[in-house]
């Protein structure tokens, strides 16, 4: 059996419904970002305050643009698609546009949008839902190259982080794919695993299949998941790391953290050049040859002048390329990566 | 809503089938062999062979003796339950006894069992399904006292060594409970958590859920699963360690096992005491003060003469007890946990 990653077919038209908010369409804003090519349209309820600027479309519109794909970009509250919204939905379903969607609260679960997709032959795709069949890991080399993002904790800026680097390697001409472990990743780059959602025992399993065996010189970009340091997800994160068997990784922090977020035993975010050693010893149970390429800071908290001083004091300390991926950019890791990695 | 661990209700009747032979009986004779008290009697059909030497029963005398559950101790050909073993599975259903059962294929998926067992109002219980409403975890750190078994690798003994430690802090009055977070462990101790079946998310909180919060003097003795060097299963491992804080491990080895087993890149076993280290590495993340109480190594392979020079080479070299659990017990063990633990 061939084992596929969830995939979503381009054309998108980009959901908003009556999104309150730029905050809760992070997911539509992001697709429409790194992956414009990808997108047509959008499609709002009449109400709607959040624009992407994209072209407005209604169904005939989609389907006149050859629209294979409807996003559902936005978060509602209480994680589950509002009744209202349903119609609008349905109406594509039935005109045989595919929908996706990554909420708690699953798309086929929803009666309404199962006939309609039944009848058309349209998918609902969730992409919270792992792809059937992935195999345990066998821990066997792969070829191609790889660099994972690892964090000192979650929502450290590890998908942004990796989408740059993607982009900055491509703008070289290095063959590279980005490669998604999460909802939101899989949305934007249309394929990909829900790392988080396997059972536990296929962890690895599933790394091994998001970056399969690929040509000497390719890059896989994988955005990372958790962090080996947060007691609730580490387990999730070392799997990934040891499944990815990365030639290089790199470190994703938020200047602004001093603490592990969200946790009830108050765990400090060590040294960051402690935090690498830890990774690097853990990596290389599968990639004795693997190397830190440079750490991604999220400086946003600081000034202009203050994060300078951070990025250049840390780069010395270090020796590595220290960046703000947003700030700054991921050029210096970029070429460290490429100098390096035999 | 309180979280509940998998629990089956004693009395047993352990159900053989027809089972060909005791290597496929090993579970039945695991919970026999470790829980005598929980065990009244064994049903077989007329041909089995294997003989648990406990009191036959028919679905009468099982009742008569208060049987709560029937175990299904064997692993059938193929992970599912034989066609022929039905009649005597339903009729122990309908005369309202539980059927717990470990095996691919669910309890719930055989119609005719779940009949039955609506009927009487008896409990389907497959015990590779984690229970509901797991939570993600969250680190608090928890009181009581834990010691969680570390394995070289995948079946080298480390429920066994967990249960042989259990049995020898309850011959010396300490109160302790064998936490089982595998299928095998959970029949034997009647509850648990299969921390392998559980969604990648929430391996550590299905950790915390199985030793909860206990009175200060209180040792939990928590099965491991997986292996950290084992590239297949290392996530499983890593979130049981954290979601376990434990105050100390005991490594588990295989003196006959010089690579990760069933791994499709050979990955050999390195030195016990870098092990120990990087288990410890990792442990002090939720356990600041947590130690290696000593090595239970398999020398099955030995003769006597090699094991006792092997065990006391190793025990010299790292200054920790080590011990074969089954040739020469888990007592030295269980002194330096008990000294050691602060």
């Amino acid at each position: 059996m061939q084992i596929t990653t969830i995939s979503l077919e381009a054309p998108y038209l980009l959901y908003l419904g009556d999104c309150p908010d730029m905050h809760h369409a992070k997911t539509g804003a992001g697709i429409a970002y790194w992956r414009p090519e990808r997108c047509v349209g959008q499609m709002r309820l009449p109400n709607c305050p959040v624009d992407l600027n994209l072209p407005e479309m209604d169904v005939q519109a989609a389907l006149d643009a050859g629209v294979r794909t409807v996003v559902v970009g936005v978060a509602p509250m209480g994680g589950q698609i509002p009744q209202h919204w349903i119609p609008q939905l349905k109406e594509l379903a039935s005109a045989g546009i595919n929908i996706a969607a990554g909420l708690h609260s699953k798309l086929c679960d929803i009666a309404e949008l199962v006939a309609a997709a039944d009848t058309s032959g349209a998918e609902l795709i969730d992409v919270r839902v792992p792809p059937e069949g992935i195999p345990v890991g066998d821990g066997r080399l792969r070829s191609g190259k790889r660099v994972l993002m690892v964090g000192t904790d979650c929502a450290v800026g590890k998908k942004y982080t990796a989408l740059a680097l993607h982009r900055e390697l491509e703008r070289r001409g290095i063959h590279a794919t980005f490669r998604a472990s999460g909802q939101t990743g899989i949305m934007i780059a249309g394929e990909g695993v829900p790392i988080d959602a396997v059972v536990a025992d296929f962890i690895s399993g599933a790394a091994e299949v998001l970056s399969p065996d690929n040509i000497d010189d390719h890059w896989d970009v994988i955005e990372g998941q958790g962090s080996l340091l947060n007691p609730s997800y580490s387990g999730v994160s070392l799997g990934l790391l040891h499944g990815s068997q990365p030639n290089a990784i790199i470190l994703c922090h938020d200047v602004a953290r001093k603490e592990i977020d969200e946790s009830g035993g108050h765990y400090p975010i060590p040294e960051l050049d402690e935090v690498i050693d830890d990774a690097l010893r853990l990596a290389r149970l599968t990639r004795s040859e693997c190397f830190c390429a440079g750490v991604s800071v999220n400086t946003s908290s600081l000034s202009d002048f203050d994060r300078d001083n951070y990025l250049s004091k840390l780069q010395s300390e270090l020796g590595l390329p220290c960046v703000d991926a947003v700030a700054t950019g991921m050029s210096p890791i970029a070429s460290f990566l490429l100098k390096y990695a035999s």
